[in-house]
């Protein structure tokens, strides 16, 4: 039987790592999200920590990699570690593609494994519940941040989420034709989501 | 309790109204579609086909018709019977919404019933299939068609219902941020969307 391999991309504060360990939970498949980061830190020998702000900078080069194949690496020490970190990634997402069916989320899992055809999820919401939802899980010093701040938090990483898509996609982030599925979590409950999406793998 | 209102936005050839039709059947609730423009006819004295000529033209005003409060009317007879359609085409769309639960095609809908807060689905597929399923629903005169210009085509129809719907509503047709669940029907079975989505109402 074909292997079910469901990859999500998620708009910062839309809920879409809950809803992928629940979509996961409820299949009763693989879920994989900073199992990722913690397995290319064992394989570059760099500490969890750097990698992740690695992955979260916004790439240096000015054009996708994916434009012109003789396209020249610059000697940028920070973008050699990228790009180190990016091929280690794609690496450990085809092994555990290749182990069971999954759930992944983030990290372009879409573009690396379109050969696999996963079923590619876009998760969003509107800034009024994105807000609520990251007042929610604020540590003590978010919780002071007024709306404002907290907006342009939320704006900034999804820029940055954007701009690491389109660097080693090609394409662009959120645009509905690169999805089979985008799901605003701003009105209907979490529950009924993952029922109905979950009901798709029948 | 409140009243199930679903409004369906649709590219030309996703099988939008397919997927509009066996949803309101599934979950037993009336449909609109066609019937509006039906209704459009029996109040303006217009005949039908000439009432859908005028929806599927381009608008002739550059600007939406939201932006401004100040806009003043052109005496463009065709564009004042476009107006007169809209407006009888809101009115009609309040008493249907009003009436039960139901599923709207198309028309604005999302839009102007945004005070009855509506459930938004925006149906689309890749090229491919919507070239397959226009094939197979085709007349025997669209059966010569070569891909291109079946593709020329869709892409049109597309275009219209964009200016149409950005000229009535200000508002970016097919962006997700309009819609509370996108559904690209290229890859999922009919029979399994309409479950799906179905089962978000219980």
């Amino acid at each position: 039987m074909k292997k079910i391999i469901i990859t999500i991309g998620r708009e910062f504060g839309s809920g879409g790592r809950e809803f992928g360990q629940r979509l996961a939970e409820a299949m009763q498949i693989a879920y994989y999200d900073r199992e990722i980061i913690t397995e290319i830190a064992k394989r570059t020998s760099m500490a969890e920590r750097y990698i992740r702000q690695i992955v979260e900078r916004r790439p240096i080069h000015p054009f996708p990699l994916t434009i012109g194949q003789t396209f020249c690496l610059s000697a940028h020490p920070v973008q050699e570690q990228a790009l180190s970190i990016y091929r280690a990634q794609s690496r450990i997402l085809e092994e555990m593609a290749r182990k069971s069916d999954c759930v992944i989320v983030g990290r372009c899992a879409d573009y690396i494994l379109q050969d696999r055809n996963p079923f590619r999820i876009f998760i969003y919401a509107d800034m009024k519940s994105k807000l609520e939802r990251c007042r929610n899980r604020a540590n003590p010093k978010e919780k002071q941040l007024s709306d404002k701040d907290l907006t342009r938090q939320i704006q900034s990483v999804d820029r940055h989420r954007a701009d690491y898509y389109e660097f080693y996609t090609g394409q662009s982030w959120g645009n509905r034709l690169n999805y089979d599925l985008c799901l605003n979590t701003s009105r209907i409950p979490m529950d009924e989501i993952v029922l109905a999406v979950a009901g798709l793998f029948p």
